[in-house]
């Protein structure tokens, strides 16, 4: 698992059925890099979460049919980025 | 996931049967670094998407035979990349 | 599978139920990359552990039912990181 | 799926028995970085190829009993690197 | 798969039960990262090998059940690593 912050809520115009309904929410790692995960956790911006990848995605989404290789699983209470 | 902007459909000599009728389309991550995806979207040169990896990608494309381990599964309205 | 050090325990806000009752530590590697891991070991801050990735980690959790991509597989007796 | 140039057979002299009878080519990235894949295609050295990863893998190489996490998918016809 | 220069064998004061048998390596990246893999050959400090990583890991070890997720596969007789 890695350790990302909430950014924003993607808007998507075209997107494939099952995705199911769970939010996808673009997320920063503290060296800048960038990923979407599914949100069934309902973060806010600037939260810090951890996210679970591959097959437990899907299973974290709540459905192992829904199309995720990165899901939010919970929400750090403590984390302090590093100072750079 | 990961958030790529398409640069190109690829054109094969060479290539497996089951790869199936999707387009391949070459994407560029923010930094710099090239993947390629299956396309069951339709996307255009320019677009910035979400790309599913894994066991996933299979069903994204819509059928768990097909060869892949990259497929996009949206359109991002309103993605800004980052200023560098 | 990968060496990193323990570096602390996450404390949970908000988190998914499959998640289990394991600890989630923080850990970092030699060139200070962060990672989540569950960890059925019992390990201590500043120990040196391997951790097994995606699907053999949710067996080494002890359930396969188990929402996790990374978990701590064993201490490492004799670990010395390179000199920088 | 990434785009790598095949740069030269390897000649193993210890091997596991399920890795069966498909060349195992030396793969090198844009930007350098050296991977090895399962080749079901007939490449040549110099050649500019995509390959396929993870489950997706072993079902490219022909038979998902071998024991692949690369494997070549098609030859590009038209891929031009990245001057730099 | 990746190309690794076998650097030592690990030594554990706490593991989970179904690691199996083989021993854990140590090994390193040309570029200089380190991971860790199971070795069913039976390798030396020095010798030049290929990894198998994620679900074939397991098959590669012997034993789906076995905790890896990444095994060695062959020693490479002729590597030349690039000079740097």
């Amino acid at each position: 698992m890695q350790i990302l912050q909430v950014k924003q809520q993607l808007v998507l115009t075209s997107r494939l059925n099952d995705l199911g309904h769970l939010p996808l929410k673009a997320l920063v790692t503290e060296s800048g890099e960038v990923f979407v995960a599914m949100d069934p956790i309902g973060t806010k911006t600037g939260d810090w979460v951890f996210t679970i990848a591959n097959s437990a995605a899907r299973d974290a989404a709540g459905d192992k049919r829904l199309l995720t290789d990165l899901t939010v699983g919970g929400i750090i209470d403590d984390w302090q980025p590093e100072q750079k």
